[in-house]
């Protein structure tokens, strides 16, 4: 069993790939620490109280801190996610309000410790509480398995960005965060837009979901019809790249991405912001603020196939209660 | 005839590039306004001075400011041009010292003034200059015909940086003065490392025109050895890459070069200081710093093969004393 916790914006894609984390046999979903960015803090999490609820998850929720570390707010992303950041689903009442009595990255630090080695960390929002645990406690970046991360833009397929021309949103929203993230002392790979605009869901692709999975179809049906609907006003598209879900197929399907080795930074401020640069040589520049960083890895591309068939497959398995 | 005015640091490729336009029979070379950067402002002035006392140009001379936009004071480069600039070479006494009364950058305005729609800048240093000139008269930008750089790297052919592993030399020595110069009204074009380092002169080309210039071929072999040394040290070649040489060289033939429009800006500090990030689509994001900026050129591609007989025809075709 994969033990992962998920550390997420729910946020639709957000919600679709903690669905294929939920439906897959060989994943343990241990915890869900959210994150604010596709909806303040107080709507992810409520949401993912929501989402625990309506699948029957055992995950424990733990709820994160509202502003990045460079303590620069910014308006939630309700253009692309709705007002609720569930595409404006109608969302009854959460009956089990229980959150950790932890905030999000003392949850982390304490669960990571109370595991040793057996615990995936898997993050598609912003990285602010990654960010905060590892500062925090440096001493869980040796007993994490492994951090997959939604994350970046690195030009491959020509893909550079999506919130700017060259910065990913999750990074854009807390791009300190992410440099300390990226170059921590634990294994790191980011699965960013290179991969993520690579693999594309039509609307056919859902409707047939929907009929297909009884647990799952309508559901995702119901939370995409925004989502689909931003991405057709905004790039004339009929579906949509298919962002966090990625994360969870890097877990659960490696096999199906290409990957590349290097060190990263990322850019701060100014115009831009929250850009990702990787650096694959080795050779040491005059000035060379990556040489000293550790290699990380980048999916630098997937099979679109694959993929779509996969996640249609793995939602489809599981018909338990 | 092309009249243009030379922003320069000489700086060894940098008299290789003045001697290839001095030889050049339809190039008028007007002024040539002194930078900072591959030596200290007296050094490329004085250096300055005596490539036109040796070669009997009729340039004028203005000297520039000493310390980048951004007043961070940095060590010229003495690793690549030698103590003097000019690979240490002994350099003698100038007989005629004079230069104008005016600082480079109100040289600049008051020449381009004097002569509407006929000058050419060729810019193969850092900026400052340029940027002091735009910044204090804006209107020159409609009065000049065409801006010139070397400078900048923009990934093509995986070239991406030399000083630093993201920036090349000219732009990172002052950022805020390129991102100036790049946004101006007026027609830019970027000759960076994607085309400079796809030039490469060997120790076997420089022995050959040693022996075919009476008039350049000696002293543009003098010169380079130092050069050639640092880059046999450093990337372990025998010769080095065409910098300098590869703006007046799109001035004499454009047609060897291929180029792509875009939007740029460039990176004023942090690990990336000095990077340039050129956006070549139209969409305009969410958060855009690129958007409302002008559409410049920038060189992608060269043919080096033309580009080095060219350069080895024009030096040779100059025999007059």
């Amino acid at each position: 069993m994969k033990k992962i916790i998920f550390d997420t914006d729910p946020g639709i894609d957000d919600a679709m790939a903690l669905l294929l984390a939920h439906a897959c046999s060989d994943i343990e979903l241990v915890g869900i620490t959210t994150t604010f960015g596709n909806a303040s803090i107080e709507n992810t999490t409520r949401n993912a109280l929501y989402l625990k609820q309506k699948f029957g998850m055992s995950a424990e929720i733990a709820k994160g801190v509202n502003i990045p570390l460079d303590q620069v707010r910014t308006e939630p992303a309700t253009l692309v996610h709705g007002e609720n950041g569930l595409g404006d689903i109608k969302i009854p009442k959460i009956i089990d309000t229980q959150i950790s009595p932890l905030i999000a990255h003392d949850y982390l630090i304490e669960t990571i410790k109370n595991q040793p080695g057996e615990i995936t960390l898997v993050a598609v929002g912003r990285l602010t509480n990654l960010a905060m645990a590892i500062k925090k406690a440096p001493e869980i970046g040796k007993l994490v398995k492994e951090v997959i991360i939604m994350g970046g833009a690195f030009g491959h397929n020509g893909h550079t960005g999506n919130l700017t021309p060259f910065a990913e949103a999750n990074v854009y929203g807390d791009p300190m965060a992410a440099d300390i993230v990226i170059n921590a002392d634990w294994p790191v790979t980011l699965v960013g837009l290179d991969v993520t605009q690579q693999t594309f869901m039509s609307n056919a692709y859902l409707e047939k979901l929907r009929v297909s999975s009884a647990k799952y179809g309508q559901f995702i049906y119901d939370i995409t019809r925004f989502y689909a609907k931003f991405y057709n006003d905004d790039l004339g598209l009929d579906g949509f790249y298919v962002h966090d879900s990625s994360a969870i197929m890097y877990l659960v399907a490696p096999q199906i991405f290409t990957t590349k080795q290097g060190r990263i930074r990322v850019i701060t401020d100014g115009p831009a912001k929250g850009h990702t640069l990787f650096k694959s040589s080795d050779r040491v520049f005059s000035i060379d603020e990556w040489a000293a960083r550790p290699k990380q890895t980048i999916a630098i591309n997937v099979d679109p196939q694959v993929f779509n068939q996969r996640y249609f497959d793995v939602i489809c398995s599981d018909e338990t209660d």
